[in-house]
């Protein structure tokens, strides 16, 4: 592997692989994590068993542990989703809550903590009244209960969702001083069950003129948006479950759009209907929002997959550094694009000047997101992490630079451009431009 | 695929793959379905989407969906684990509370729905304070914290977890009169990530007579069992998340030991010591318990592995069928032998005289469970549903006869041996021996 020579650091001895203390990804299985750890905690170590007290909670039985539907334990009640859940000057029941993603480890997101977006809260839908209607350019227009969904097969995937706002302050002309699940707190991967729309199409017939669909929520913003039509008779379905049980409410429920790889708003909740159409609609959300203003006046509408990119979720400006030593950076990436597999994250500790490939440490599956990792010697002396995913298509996640040059910053949507966490002498972790 | 004529059947058409109804996989796909439903919900089907009610729910926004940790439908409160909380004359927090697979589709199972086995509740263990020790004939004792196990690298994995004594009323002489959540609710999935043993064995090093280790919990039970140390350099882990957040107090909460494809049991939660030994330590909990008892007076000892398995969900005793018409047969599947692959999976309606192929319909992952599903024309005459799995080793699920065969009724862990499900004319789901 490649080792670029950095100003910062004194020399790469041979555990480098790139600048400002990043380690060969295979370190810590050969025994270098202890060399780090005994000087870390050296107190952590005792020679026998004994040494191990025998806490409170070993003494007595409990008769905790058998509540209908678990929570999790007291000692996480800091791990929740917060946003902002309601503006002065917005319309009730408008806003979005997100994910702490620096929190989290693996690639699921538990259900109660899946990130939020709603235009006007949550309706209380009697699951049994709903119903799903398919018209349009059809040659029988069918309605379906959930009773009657239920009886098609299903289709189970592991899935990424996003929000095609998500970290759109990118765009801004000055890095707004927040944390991961603030910027970046709007993608998860979930277990998503459903029928497959082209399942359900094949009964109601589709006539030939038809090219697009525009999909309706039950919900009182009345959310519509325009899907081409091969995307739908590709890979779309309509979820039901997600990770197991039927969708959350505030995700859905009783049954949404699912559009892998596609942009969050695109995949409309609540669903009540899809009209078979000739044409896109143009509805009011992917006219007003949703499409992408480039700073040269023109619109990209129906831009809808969301592109490759990564984060680091640990460091992150959350998470203080407790002095220098080793540690591991972490993150998640992800791709809609092509296949929607990862093919490879890169990290640097030195703002992009030279990169290391980190360890994917979760199975890699088709636009769901993965895990990465590597092992860090921090100096203590600042530091600029980064990294970025390369797609099975060979797209490489684009840097804020080549984004903003691209799309000025009026840009709102589709924010996939590399972020950076400056690392200060404190080891406090702050969000720059880099 | 051959086709067997069955008694019950007057005659087989084309679509049918095996007796008394059982349809091709593909059939749905081939519009098949719609014509069940149009006779099954004629009055589903509209003309237009005039013929849409606008329900209340869309009349006005609301400002709920925003909660820090969400909750499941108002509509969903059916959807719970039950169980044997407390018995009269058993210890305090001894129980277990299974998960309603009857009410879930998909393959992960959501945090608050898995599975729960105590022995003596859930202890209230301070995370900041929990040690993982480990020793015994090792190069040097490590004691390890939240924190530095944090800078390990960890892996994620989907990876299902069974009770060792799921299912274990099939060794009873009648079967017994309950549903699939009180017979077969001890099986999950989840996404597990932690830290390999295999790393932390590094650092501590293992003389070379160490064949074996034990594995201690830091509840009252201080449940403690031994696992050959070629599974734990193989793949076992410190499992530290389920399903991306810390594991749930009930689950083993901060840290359990994860043997992939072995018995739950075996999994030691609250983990806090792991001692290397020369042989297997014959700890109260694997001899009292948790081996197989044979008829011939002998014990199955140290038999972790959980063979392949397989389990209808719906229909289910709990779901009660409609009338006539076409169903779907929906079930789980799974395998801890080999590496873990489910092959195929194959559906009987006429209890076991001929069998058709399911389809496959969730993503095929290594020690985690698949769902397969069928469709089916149910006459309205008594049947009887099985179903069979068959791994990538080539062993396929045994029947009930050849397990009480070569184990007896007093066998009572590691039942996987098929179960029937006998429909009656009313469309009532029973558990049978057949």
């Amino acid at each position: 592997m490649a080792r670029k020579k950095h100003s910062i650091q004194q020399s790469l001895n041979d555990q480098d692989v790139a600048g400002n203390g990043l380690l060969h990804r295979r370190l810590f299985l050969q025994g270098g994590a202890a060399m780090a750890l005994s000087g870390y905690a050296a107190n952590d170590i005792t020679e026998a068993a004994e040494g191990l007290p025998v806490e409170p909670w070993m003494r007595f039985p409990t008769t905790e542990g058998f509540a209908p539907y678990g929570s999790p334990s007291r000692f996480e009640k800091h791990v929740v989703r917060t946003g902002m859940q309601q503006q002065a000057n917005a319309p009730p029941g408008l806003g979005s809550i997100r994910t702490p993603l620096h929190r989290l480890d693996g690639t699921i997101t538990p259900n109660g903590l899946h990130f939020v977006r709603l235009h006007s809260g949550v309706p209380d839908i009697d699951p049994d009244k709903h119903r799903l209607l398919i018209h349009g350019l059809v040659d029988r227009p069918l309605i379906f209960t959930l009773d009657t969904l239920a009886k098609y097969p299903m289709e189970s995937r592991i899935y990424f969702l996003e929000c095609g706002g998500n970290s759109q302050t990118l765009y801004l002309r000055k890095p707004i001083q927040a944390g991961v699940q603030r910027i970046h707190g709007q993608i998860c991967t979930s277990d998503w069950t459903g029928v497959r729309l082209s399942t359900l199409l094949d009964e109601t017939g589709v006539k030939p003129n038809a090219k697009w669909i525009v999909a309706e929520g039950a919900d009182a913003s009345g959310m519509a948006r325009s899907v081409p039509l091969s995307k739908i008779m590709d890979d779309a379905f309509i979820a039901l479950y997600q990770n197991g049980e039927r969708l959350r409410p505030e995700n859905g429920y009783p049954m949404r759009l699912f559009l892998p790889g596609y942009q969050g708003n695109a995949q409309v909740k609540y669903l009540r209907r899809i009209k078979v159409t000739e044409g896109p609609t143009h509805t009011r959300d992917e006219t007003s929002r949703y499409s992408i203003a480039r700073h040269d006046g023109t619109t990209l509408q129906f831009f809808l997959v969301m592109e490759a990119k990564s984060v680091i979720t640990q460091p992150a400006p959350e998470l203080k550094l407790q002095g220098p030593g080793y540690y591991k950076i972490s993150g998640l990436a992800w791709s809609g694009r092509g296949r929607g597999i990862v093919r490879k994250v890169e990290v640097s500790a030195d703002g992009g000047k030279s990169w290391a490939e980190a360890a994917i440490q979760s199975q890699i599956l088709p636009k769901a997101t993965v895990r990465f990792h590597m092992p860090w010697r921090w100096d203590g002396r600042p530091a600029i992490l980064q990294s970025r995913c390369t797609d099975d298509t060979g797209y490489v996640q684009w840097t804020r630079d080549a984004m903003i040059a691209e799309r000025g910053h009026t840009g709102n949507y589709h924010t996939n451009c590399i972020t950076s966490w400056a690392v200060n002498e404190k080891g406090e972790v702050s969000h720059v431009y880099a």
